[in-house]
């Protein structure tokens, strides 16, 4: 389905468009097109189609495609969707290499849908026409005044040029995106929108991006992948050639991700899968669109930030404590200013006042604007300082100031985030900042999000890359055959002692008597478990007794559980498992999960109780090297009880992260057959003790 | 302290205004208030006054203040500090009730200018003169046309007169949120700024405007109060006269209350404070001051919503899923549309869509008004709707949809959000708006905000008060005479004890033998602890050993301990005490704080090696009812735990309510005395089961 890249250029980048339903009125898609087309100036020719031919808006028009002359790049169909099939083979026979296909109501509409979608995709095919769309709402490239939509954004010109290439599932979207750049004074090499993706996809235009020196960054608005694996490739490759991908991932809620079917069609995926796949190929995850447009045009302007200290400074007293506030609570990192750098701010602000954030407000006017430079130099310069955040409140000679601090930024290259927290009274500040092309936001929020957005994307790239190799004593898991898909605790924990995790000595027991026998071989206490391939979630029918002292305590034990068994599934003739009871270290869980777009995930958490509770868990592509998944564990909330804090003894980290690499490599042999692993609780013993897995249970699907 | 409402009143609405230190020149404070007074129109007197007299942009100016006609009602003085004794003195013989300072340089830079400060007051109630300020920027009465500040913000005309009254202690942060209701359509009664608050204070101004008729709405930038009980007795009042109070208050991290002392010489008190308090009392804390004028509007269009159900809807695909995940990750809850909303609404939209939130785009053209309208009527008739929030994208008609909305939304005064999400392509459809006086918000952020606010406003509205009664067996815990302020464990659990609350059965021991003797006479296990005055974190300096089973193992412990001892405090002698060894139950933490401003607040949440890690801790101001400290629980995020998740057994949810009850009446008895108190781990047994202080620590300061 990969289209070369040359071939896009030539689509995205046309000397000639052909309008098939091209009209006069603007009521409809083909009359806003040809408006559009024309207020814009487009300077290839234009080929407007109607039956009715004659001219339209002063140009010649055609009454079919065939009668227009060739060689044509693109046409844009909006005709209603009865006639399209005809138009896309008419358009095969004009040896048109790609079309543009506004229509919905196809995939996102249901089987019918779906079906005369599937059709439209294999006419095409046939007569070697590529499609974008349908259900979108075109593309526009504005170094070409090139505006090949329909979306009422383009009612405003001129369109806004520059080096942020988007591809959007959502026309409207995309639409607020332009209207948003022109705002910020920024723009795009190209922005377009694919809709249901039925042919050319987003993964195209990324390839497409990659190679076109007038896309600098790369966001991207996505409801669905079509296919996972190219995007990591592609994601890879955006890395490699130093030009930032930003995505907005929409359906990660369930609410979220039924709308993404209903809108285009597409499987929304797992968030964890997105999170974790995002990060390992330092691609910019936000929740926002125009956050897109914010942080891929501060990407551009200044690249990523060479730490993670802010250096924040305002005017305002008020504001410099709420920039305070809001930093802290967002997580990020105040830069701890040197010495020297303190000691000259205080050659400028009194001592009383804190050095960072810093109040630059209520200085002597005479020496004002040589205070702003020096305050702004002095922070910019400190060693430890990544990003600088100037939240300009009123003060006076503020465009002089603003002007200053952006070309001081600009010229140095020192990532500046400038939020402008007035309305309209400082209007003539953003017109400075957008003729000097510095970026700025007008709300903390965004502030924020693009502060965060760098200071990750700078340590993603940071990040070395970690060659994962197969761990000592990791035996054949693919050739493990169980008897079937849902795996017993039993079953499971012989798959893990094959991968070489610790797992518990269970005995396997069929009657009260066997297994008091059983608990005095092992010796007490003891626990008593069902064991059923259909009741996995054991604890909450039940099935588990733990801490036995006695003999008399487990046949009672076995006792309750039978009778809950009975309860639950009559049928059933109870088995169980006795196991050494276990305590002392903190309970944990390792699983893996398989995702449809990104494949083998494992992933760490508070387990046990809390497992549920807490959701604290960490997420990574499979498999993963020691760092890697050390990392992980660093990252959860409960890592200071792990490593030891305030007296208490902390956990055997290193025992941990080798059971996590081999979960990792246990999920990367099996692949799609392992739908879900789960050691719960994997206890976690202090340092130098080991782990063992007490429970685990697995979903694991026969060769085929 | 407090200004009676009448005086204010006149201060806020005069008939006659001196400007002392008035000139042409708008470099000067002087100058710049000279020309907004003139600029906005003021229709009462003005009275420059400058030593060289004459007239001042037209104005007969006096010499001094005692040459200008009285009745004066406020002067604003804008000379520099050194003249500023003389100035105030002046305007006390001048008969003048208060004045506006501007200068800066007082309490906010060091002890100098706390005596500076302290002296101007002095001087100023000598002179029976109020102060507004210093280092303030003055207050504006649109409504009078009276700007009587120097914030370049009033250079853009006209002022925005509204039904809101602002009191901030930052001038700066004044200016932005003038400018900002401007752009939104909205205004003020008064917006006021009130810097050190070395006289008048934020809580007259709240006085004044529970009173005015004008005032609907009121809205406060606090960096510390002066008089934490006033601010409570007023939010009460502001409750009953259901109008809205609206607070951000900076200075809640550790960077940021270092600001507040430097920027206004406020102390910041405690977020945890805060947020009880505020909670409480249905203040609306927000963490952003343009929210303030964002959800202060939204409250006054529409009052507080009936209910959590949001129902949204966006003419864009995209835009809709986006929401629900945004909505989602707020932690706000979509409302259940019951039957026959879904069935009309799928009489409009295709079946194939989600009804909320709703996707209305793409409908035919023709009934595309109807549509819009029928489809914001079903959403916000529905029993299960709250608050409708409508996220605007590109869409035909887009003028005549909003207009359309905001009007049924206005004439139903049914709570509803108005998200714009392009730029300044649609800001024809934010005129219409303006002119209709119907909020709206330009980014997801702020509309999430005023939803989440609105929302729950209304649930703290309906909180019932409750009645908090002294708990039985409560015994005289005020007595309690402890031998030095920093209790032991077994101090702390004998005023346990006296309140009612389960503790652990504690021998006190001094050597080996009487260790081994006490632990036979409590029975095996047992925990060996360390008892000192000074060492109150016993785990961290190795004074713990837990489970001790044998008699060996007791005197190894007293060993082990007595070495960790003498290498942490060489000249202590070692004490310790010895309990039962007790499992089986959750760990919490109980505990109280005395705050500055609020005074006794009680806390509960997750405890032992969890409480540092998970900071998932509620707070509430103290005495409580069973019923709120029953809310604060279901608050926790370990809820699910304690409420016996996943067949787990649970924890005794009375015994634990009834604890930190207890807990809540020591606090509130001890008042200032008991500076902080915590039972950590409380351990919370199985339901019927009770709980038991493990182990417990306070500071208790003698009566005095």
């Amino acid at each position: 389905m990969s289209a070369p890249t040359s071939f896009l250029h030539n689509v995205l980048n046309p000397h000639s468009v052909a309008i098939i339903g091209a009209s006069e009125n603007t009521q409809k898609f083909g009359g806003r097109v040809m408006n559009f087309i024309l207020q814009h100036g487009f300077k290839g020719r234009i080929l407007p189609v109607n039956p009715a031919a004659g001219s339209i808006l002063g140009i010649p028009a055609y009454a079919s495609i065939e009668d227009a002359p060739g060689p044509i790049d693109v046409a844009l169909i909006a005709v209603p969707g009865m006639q399209l099939e005809a138009a896309v083979e008419a358009c095969g026979k004009a040896r048109i290499t790609a079309c543009v296909v506004l229509a919905a109501d196809f995939a996102e509409a249901g089987l019918d849908g779906a079906n005369r979608q599937a059709n439209l995709v294999r006419i095409a095919l046939q007569h070697g026409v590529r499609l974008i769309g349908p259900n979108c709402l075109g593309f526009i490239n504005p170094a070409l005044r090139l505006a090949l939509t329909s979306s009422v954004a383009l009612a405003v010109a001129p369109m806004p040029i520059g080096n942020i290439g988007l591809v959007s599932q959502s026309g409207s979207l995309m639409a607020a995106l332009i209207s948003h750049a022109q705002d910020l004074g920024t723009g795009f090499s190209i922005a377009a929108s694919v809709g249901n993706q039925a042919d050319l996809e987003i993964c195209d235009f990324i390839e497409y991006f990659l190679t076109d020196p007038a896309t600098h960054a790369i966001c991207v608005y996505v409801e669905g992948l079509k296919d996972g694996p190219r995007f990591l490739q592609l994601a890879a490759r955006c890395r490699a050639a130093g030009k930032p991908l930003l995505v907005v991932k929409a359906g990660f809620s369930e609410a979220g991700a039924r709308i993404t079917r209903s809108h285009t069609a597409s499987l929304a995926g797992s968030d964890a899968a997105w999170t974790a796949a995002c990060h390992e190929h330092a691609v910019v995850l936000l929740d926002d669109p125009e956050a897109l447009i914010q942080c891929a045009d501060f990407l551009i302007r200044f690249g990523a930030p060479a730490g993670d200290g802010v250096a924040a400074m305002s005017p305002s007293g008020g504001t410099v404590a709420i920039t305070a506030d809001r930093l802290a609570a967002s997580g990020l990192r105040l830069a701890d200013l040197s010495e020297n750098t303190q000691r000259e701010l205080h050659q400028i602000v009194p001592a009383t006042r804190p050095v960072n954030p810093l109040d630059v407000g209520g200085l002597a006017r005479d020496v004002g604007l040589t205070s702003a430079r020096d305050c702004y130099r002095l922070l910019a310069d400190d060693p430890d300082t990544g990003v600088v955040l100037i939240v300009v409140a009123t003060t006076p000679q503020l465009d002089a100031k603003v002007r200053l601090w952006a070309e001081l930024a600009v010229a140095r290259g020192k990532p500046t985030v400038i939020l402008l927290t007035p309305g309209a009274l400082v209007d003539s500040a953003r017109g400075i900042l957008r003729e000097l092309h510095c970026p700025f936001t007008n709300r903390m929020d965004d502030a924020l999000r693009v502060v965060k957005a760098a200071i990750n994307y700078g340590a993603a790239l940071r990040l070395l890359p970690t060659t994962a190799s197969i761990p000592d004593n990791f035996g054949e898991v693919a050739a493990y055959c169980a008897p079937a898909s849902a795996l017993t605790e039993s079953e499971t924990k012989q798959l893990l002692s094959l991968a070489g995790i610790t797992v518990t000595r269970d005995l396997q027991v069929h009657a009260a008597a066997n297994a008091v026998a059983a608990a005095r071989a092992l010796g007490y206490p003891v626990v008593l478990k069902l064991s059923s391939r259909t009741l996995t979630h054991k604890s909450e029918v039940g099935g588990v007794a733990l801490d036995l002292r006695t003999d008399d305590a487990v046949a009672m034990a076995w006792q309750r559980i039978a009778t809950r068994l009975t309860a639950v599934e009559p049928a059933s003739v109870l088995e169980c498992v006795i196991q050494p009871m276990i305590t002392g270290g903190i309970e944990l869980i390792v699983g893996s999960r398989w995702d449809q777009q990104f494949g083998a995930l494992v992933l760490v958490g508070a387990g046990g109780i809390w497992a549920e509770t807490l959701r604290d868990t960490q997420c990574a592509l499979a498999p993963l090297s020691s760092q890697r998944a050390l990392e992980l564990v660093r990252k959860l909330r409960i890592f200071p009880v792990l490593a030891g804090a305030r007296g208490q003894a902390g956990a055997d980290l290193d025992a941990l992260i080798d059971t996590i690499v081999r979960v990792s490599w246990l999920a990367a042999t099996l692949g799609a057959r392992l739908a879900e692993l789960d050691i719960n609780p994997l206890l976690v013993k202090p340092p130098g003790q080991g782990v063992v897995a007490l429970d685990a249970r697995a979903t694991l699907y026969p060769r085929s």
